[in-house]
């Protein structure tokens, strides 16, 4: 017997992380976005969004949650409604993968309520293609470590082949979300077609070092590889302060610095945990000096396992 | 007291590995080279070289174990002199890193006479300098793995940055050496000058899902990420009876297959010690019958500590 009400955690995640350009992102332990989905004898789908942030979409064709909730009702022919709740706790727009996690969250728990529930490759379908059908653009490298956890290598974006690996548990992650947005789409449309061989040798370089980095802690490695020569160099101008937070994360002490997702997040690491609150300080306070703009902070180790159902009630 | 007389075997490489494209190279544990040196009174430098091949240069300034050891002589201003003997067991132009193993080889040995023996990266610095002075080209890729063993990642060519990892154990490596040369100034001319962003993106999936699967010996993540969107496509055609081997060896069931450095000898891999023989049969009955060619088969684990003393004496 399946339960009849779940409720699941999916977690932001960073993509890029420099050298990984579009091939390479981490789960994030926190932020994330929980979703409740409950199982009802008719056969409709009720939607609604307990957040404080005020842009997050709560149509069922434009919230990217609902929108992968009822595809999948569809697509499964599934015998049963859902009610869904979701609790957006990040903001939208942000470069933390935040319609990915909620995407992420939804599939997870609509699956928890099915009698053969899917393959986690078939969630990522869902996942995918819900976030492009509602966001307009989806990146595999943001949505497949909050299904997955740890962190994840793209193989191939379009069948959805993806790899997995455990990060050095040392490793720290700080992320500074500043009260701005840009638009995904306006952070492509600047992306070069065509890349100089020696560049791509170089970056080839620098995320296979970032992925031995990742796995085995080395604070000199990563600080090697997180560099990246085709995204950075024509984002960062668009991204406020990025400049001013990047010298500071660097003089304080964070071995890597970049652009997370496609901003205006931008996210720094180090293996000192004890180091992250004061690195998390002077990034905000160089964007204030440079820009005006406040901004939250997040301090985080690598979440290993993915989204999770983190309850489960037969009866409601 | 330093030994007055060492013998020192250097590892020939596969360097590329398909998706690793001037990034990335592994050592075998066979074929490679020997180098016999002696300090004597003098101050003179004598070379010799023991082959059984016709096109070994025996010349200091065009043999590259005779370019290493008399560039770190006069520049390490020795109070001695040193007689060589270079042992030669493998061909050059094959696309197995010879002549980077050949001066490898002299750098190790030279420094084992050392009072004061240098490091490895300063040894990587003259094996380097030798083989691009006397070979006209050099690449990090091919000349590190035979010095550090392994696997290495070359992170910046140009200040010899290079960081190696431990290949899984199981791994065995195929080499056919087509008895033909091409030249690789050749193999470097084709080469595209620029690469669509979508290639760079797959290349770069590939190579840090190929970093992984090396590592954590997993047949099905090799199998997907050896494949190479940039010198393969171009350079396959030069490469005499590559489509018809790689078709073989994959059909024996190798797990991956591609063009060792920049050719002739091409390379498979498998996680199935025992098909080794059976695969590398197969690829030179495809060679023979597709072109008319002999070849020698190379089967060999990676070798995990690189270039090593094997003999040393006090007295000679």
């Amino acid at each position: 017997m399946k339960p009849k009400r779940v409720k699941v955690y999916a977690p932001a995640t960073i993509a890029n992380l420099c050298a990984g350009f579009d091939v390479l992102g981490i789960a994030l332990e926190t932020p994330g976005d929980s979703v409740m989905a409950t199982r009802t004898a008719n056969k409709e789908f009720r939607f609604s969004v307990e957040t404080t942030f005020l842009n997050i979409p709560i149509s069922i064709e434009d919230n990217v949650a609902a929108y992968v909730s009822s595809k999948m009702m569809d697509e499964l022919k599934l015998p049963f409604g859902i009610e869904m709740v979701l609790h957006k706790s990040m903001p939208v727009g942000s470069g933390l993968g935040s319609s990915g996690a909620s995407s992420v969250a939804a599939a997870v728990a609509v699956n928890a309520l099915l009698d053969k529930p899917l393959t986690k490759k078939e969630l990522l379908h869902f996942a995918i293609e819900g976030e492009r059908k509602a966001s307009g653009t989806a990146h595999v490298d943001n949505v497949a470590p909050s299904l997955f956890g740890g962190a994840c290598i793209v193989l191939n974006e379009k069948s959805l082949d993806v790899v997995s690996f455990p990060v050095h548990n040392d490793i720290t992650w700080i992320v500074i979300h500043p009260h701005t947005t840009i638009a995904t789409s306006d952070a492509r449309r600047i992306l070069p077609t065509t890349v100089p061989l020696s560049d791509v040798t170089c970056q080839m370089g620098n995320v296979s070092g970032l992925v031995l980095g990742l796995i085995q802690g080395d604070a000199e490695l990563i600080h090697k590889c997180m560099v990246d020569h085709i995204a950075e160099p024509v984002r960062q101008s668009f991204i406020p302060g990025f400049i001013e937070m990047k010298q500071a994360a660097m003089a304080s002490g964070a071995i890597g610095c970049g652009i997370s997702g496609s901003g205006p997040s931008v996210f720094a690491v180090t293996l000192a945990r004890d180091k992250a609150e004061r690195i998390a300080k002077q990034m905000i306070f160089a964007l204030a000096k440079a820009e005006g703009i406040k901004a939250d902070i997040y301090i985080s180790q690598t979440n290993c396992q993915g989204a999770i159902v983190t309850e489960s009630k037969d009866e409601v």
